[in-house]
C-alpha cells in the first residue's frame, strides 16, 4: 500500500486515497455512484441508529415512500422543479414499454409526501403529521466526489404537518438542535449554524436552516438542513383542513435531513498524516487487541489467554473490540493497518505484559501506557470517553483559530480564497453583494445571529446581520 | 370504517382492506409502488432486525451498492437477462441528457456486486467475502398485490464468494436455517423447504432453495430463496483467483433474500375476521393500555395512575407498550381498533379494577381473565410467549389439515384448484409434466427430500422425488 498523500499541501489527495485504503469505500462503475463496503456501511450505521434513535424520540415515526415520482409532481411547486430539474435522473421506459408519463427517481420526497398529506389531512385532529424515512436518492452530479457529493446518496428526510406556524417552526428548530448534538456529542464535530441566504435555501422553502463545519483544509461543509416549508407546497398539493374553529385551513410544513456527506466530513475533519482517526460513539471497532509472540512458544498459549480474557471482559461491557490474529501479519504491519482504519485504541499484549499483569494501551493519538489487567476495562472506559472529548476540543480548537472577521471582502477576500476559513463579516443581504465573493470561490454559508458588524462586506449599506462567508464543499 | 368482507369467502377483499384499515400500507400514486405506513414500517424494522442480526452473527458485513446498473451487465449472464428483461425499468435520460448506455433500475444485484468482486478476489486469502444489502429494487410487475407483489420492494441481498464449492454449498443451506427459523420462531408462519425446480429456480442458479408457507386461503406463498449460483456468475464476470495450490480458480457464488412480502405473509397467516393477528416477537406494540373512567370523577387520578405505574414496569422490562388515553373515542372504539391492528394484548383498567388491585387482560384470540397487579409483569411476559407459540401452533394445525397427498393430477388438480391447499405427489421432473399443473392454476412449490411416491403425477413414469404442488401467489 502507497504511502498516503501529504494532509497538509495535497488534502484532496490524501482524501481520495485515505477512503479507499481504509476501505470506507470503492470506485463504482456507474458514474458518480459509490459503493459503501463494509467498515465504511458499519460506520453509517453507527451514526444511522444515534439519528434514527432522536428522530423517534423526538416523536416522529419511519416510512416508506415510493423511489419513483411522476415528472408532473416535482413540477407543481415552481421553485422545487427550478432546483432540480437539471440533476433529475429520468425512467422512461418500464417493462419493455415507454412510459405514458416518465418518472423520476427521487432527488428528495416533498412532492410524493404531500401528494398524500393531502389524502390524509382532513381535520385538525389528523395533525401532526410527523414521518421519516431512510432512504437512497438520486441527484445528477457533473462533479462527483466520494460521500461529499454523489448521484446516489443515502440519508434520512423528515418531513412533518402541523396546525400552527408556530409549532412548524419549533420543529425545525428541534430537529436543528438534534442534528448539533449529533455532531458535537457523538461526530465529535463543532459546528456553527443558522438560516441560510434566499439564494442558498432549499428550493420551495421559507427558510432552510443550516449547520456547517470546517474541515482541514480550511473549507466548509454544510452537515445538513431543516426547512420550514411554510404553506406552499401545502398550497401546490391543495392540502386542506378544518381547523378547530371549524374553518378551512393550509397546513405548515417542515423537512429536515443528513445525508452520508456526514462520512466525509468525520474523515476530513479528524483524520492525520496516518490516516483516519474515529470518534469512539461511532467508530466500527473501538477497540482492536494485538497479540505479540513467537509461534510454538510456552508464551503463546498465555498470551492468547490474556487476549481472550481481556476482549471478552470488554465485549461484555459493550465495546466493540476486534481481535486482529491473522498470523500472516507482523505486528508492525498491523499497528499500520489500524491506524489507517481510525480506531481509537490498540491494546498490544506480548509475553513480558502477561509475565507483569498487564497490557499496554496505546490511543490513536500517539499516547502510550502500560495498564494492569486489573482495571484494564475501566480504563478502556475512561480512555474512550476522554478521547472522544479530545477529538472534539481539538477540531473546535482548529475552527477558532480560523475564525476570523473581516470588514471588507475586498480586504480579508485573498486570503479567504488562498488559506481559507471561515468569515464573519456584515451584510446588507442583497444578493448582488452575496455573487461578489464568487470571485474568492466563496459563499454565505449562514446567518448569524449577531450584529457585530455595521456595514456590508461589499457595498457598505448598513448590514443587516452577521454572516459567515467561506469556500465551501 | 366498513366492516371487513368475509375472510372465508371474500380472502383477497378481506386483505386488500384489512392492509389499509390496519394503516399498515396506502395506496400510492405511482403504478405497483406501495406505501408503507408507520405502523407496517414498524413491523417490517422488528422483522429487519431480528434478520440483520442472524445475518451479522453468521458472519457477514452489511454494504450499499449503486442503485443503478448499467444494462450492458446484466446482458453477461444469459439466463439473467432473459429472466429479467421484461421486468426493468429503465433510465434513458440524466442530468437533463440523454445517457450513452442506458442504466437500469436495479432489480437484483448480482451483476454489479459480482463486477465488484471481480476486482476484490485475487487470492484464496481474500475469500470467502460474505456481505449483505438492505435495499430497494425494481420489478414491473403487470398484476402488483401490496407486499406480495409490487413494483418496488424493500428486502435484504446476501452476496457471497468461496474458495470450494463444499463452502457455497455449506452457505446456501445456513442461511436457508436462519430463514426457517426467521418464518417458525419470529414470524410463527411454519413453512415447507427444498430445492424449487429447474423452470421455477432464479434466472442464472444451478439450484435454488426455497421456503413457503400456506396461507389461509390454501394458496402457498413463497416466502424467500437461497441460491446456489455455482461459478456461472464469476465466468460471466471474469472472476479468477490463486487458489491456495497457485492455480487459478473460479470462486463459487451464493445468494440469498427475503423481501417485504413477509409482512404480507404475517397478515394472510394469522389474520381473522376482526383484522391482524401479529406474533408479539414483530407486533410494534406488544401490549395497549385502555384507561376506563368518566372523566371528572375521582375515579379517574386513580385509575390512571394504575395505567402509568403498569406502563412503566412493561416498558422497564423491554415490552412494547403503548397507552390509549384518546379521549375523544370509547373504549368500545379503542377495543375494536387494536383487534384490527393486531396487538397481541389489551389491559383494561377501570375504577372496580382498582379498588380489586387487578387489571383486565384480554388477548387478541380473545382469552379474557383478571390479573393481580403483583403479578401482572410476570404474568403478561408469560402470556405473550404462550401467544406466540400458540400462533405457530395455530398456523401449524392448518398446514398440516391441508397438505395432502395425491397420485394422480387428473384426480387431486380439481379439488386442488376449487380448495386449495400443499399438495405433496411424485414427480418425473420433466418440464413438460410441470406444465400440465396450469390447467389447475398450480405450480411445482418445492422438491420434497422424500420419495413417497413411486410414479410421476402426470406421465406415470419413475418419480425422481416427491414435490409439492399448489396454488401460489
Amino acid at each position: 500500500m502507497k504511502k498516503l498523500p501529504d494532509i497538509k499541501t495535497h488534502f484532496p489527495d490524501w482524501y481520495n486515497q485515505v477512503i479507499y485504503d481504509a476501505q470506507l469505500t470503492d470506485q463504482s462503475p456507474v458514474r458518480g455512484s459509490i459503493i459503501i463496503r463494509p467498515y465504511g456501511y458499519a460506520l453509517w450505521e453507527n451514526i444511522k441508529s444515534i439519528m434514527d434513535e432522536k428522530i423517534k424520540r423526538t416523536g416522529h415515526h419511519n416510512v416508506a415512500f415510493p423511489l419513483l415520482i411522476p415528472e408532473s409532481f416535482l413540477k407543481r411547486e415552481a421553485d422545487h422543479i427550478e432546483g432540480f430539474a437539471p440533476e433529475l435522473a429520468v425512467v422512461t421506459h418500464a417493462g419493455g414499454k415507454k412510459l405514458e408519463e416518465p418518472l423520476v427517481v427521487r432527488p428528495t420526497s416533498e412532492t410524493i409526501i404531500h401528494y398524500m398529506f393531502a389524502k390524509w389531512i382532513k381535520s385538525w385532529r389528523d395533525l401532526p403529521i410527523k414521518i421519516n424515512q431512510w432512504a437512497n436518492v438520486i441527484r445528477w452530479e457533473l462533479r462527483p466526489r466520494p460521500f461529499l457529493r454523489t448521484t446516489e446518496f443515502f440519508w434520512q428526510e423528515g418531513h412533518t404537518a402541523h396546525a400552527t406556524k408556530d409549532e412548524a417552526q419549533t420543529e425545525v428548530l428541534t430537529m436543528l438542535k438534534e442534528y448539533i448534538d449529533l455532531a458535537h456529542n457523538y461526530l465529535a464535530i463543532p459546528v456553527v449554524s443558522g438560516l441560510k441566504s434566499e439564494s442558498e435555501k432549499f428550493p420551495g422553502a421559507e427558510k432552510t436552516y443550516t449547520f456547517e463545519a470546517l474541515m482541514q483544509d480550511g473549507k466548509a461543509l454544510q452537515m445538513g438542513t431543516s426547512h420550514f416549508l411554510s404553506q406552499n407546497f401545502a398550497k401546490a398539493f391543495n392540502m386542506q383542513f378544518q381547523n378547530e374553529k371549524g374553518e378551512l385551513a393550509y397546513p405548515w410544513l417542515t423537512s429536515w435531513g443528513v445525508t452520508t456527506r456526514l462520512i466525509g466530513a468525520v474523515v476530513m475533519v479528524h483524520g492525520d498524516q496516518k490516516g483516519l482517526v474515529l470518534p469512539p460513539k461511532i467508530a466500527p471497532i473501538q477497540v482492536v487487541i494485538i497479540p505479540i509472540f513467537k509461534s510454538g512458544t510456552d508464551a503463546q498459549n498465555k498470551v492468547l489467554g490474556t487476549v481472550s480474557e481481556v476482549f471478552e471482559k470488554l465485549k461484555v461491557k459493550g465495546v466493540r473490540v476486534h481481535i486482529d490474529d491473522d498470523r500472516h501479519k507482523t505486528p508492525g504491519a498491523k499497528f499500520y493497518e489500524w491506524e489507517l482504519k481510525g480506531v481509537p485504541i490498540r491494546l498490544e499484549i506480548g509475553p513480558k505484559d502477561v509475565e507483569k499483569n498487564q497490557v499496554m494501551m496505546v490511543d490513536r493519538l500517539g499516547n502510550k501506557m502500560p495498564v494492569s489487567l486489573d482495571v484494564i476495562i475501566a480504563n478502556v472506559a475512561h480512555r474512550l470517553e476522554e478521547f472522544q472529548n479530545e477529538l472534539f476540543k481539538r477540531a473546535q480548537k482548529n475552527m477558532q483559530e480560523s475564525w476570523h472577521k473581516g470588514e471588507k471582502l475586498a480586504q480579508f477576500g485573498p486570503d479567504l480564497e488562498k488559506k481559507g476559513g471561515l468569515y464573519q463579516t456584515g451584510w446588507c443581504q442583497d444578493p448582488n453583494c452575496e455573487i461578489e465573493l464568487k470571485k474568492y470561490k466563496a459563499s454565505t454559508r449562514c446567518l448569524l445571529d449577531k450584529a457585530e458588524f455595521k456595514a456590508c462586506f461589499h457595498c457598505g449599506k448598513p448590514s443587516k446581520t452577521d454572516v459567515i462567508v467561506a469556500r465551501a464543499y
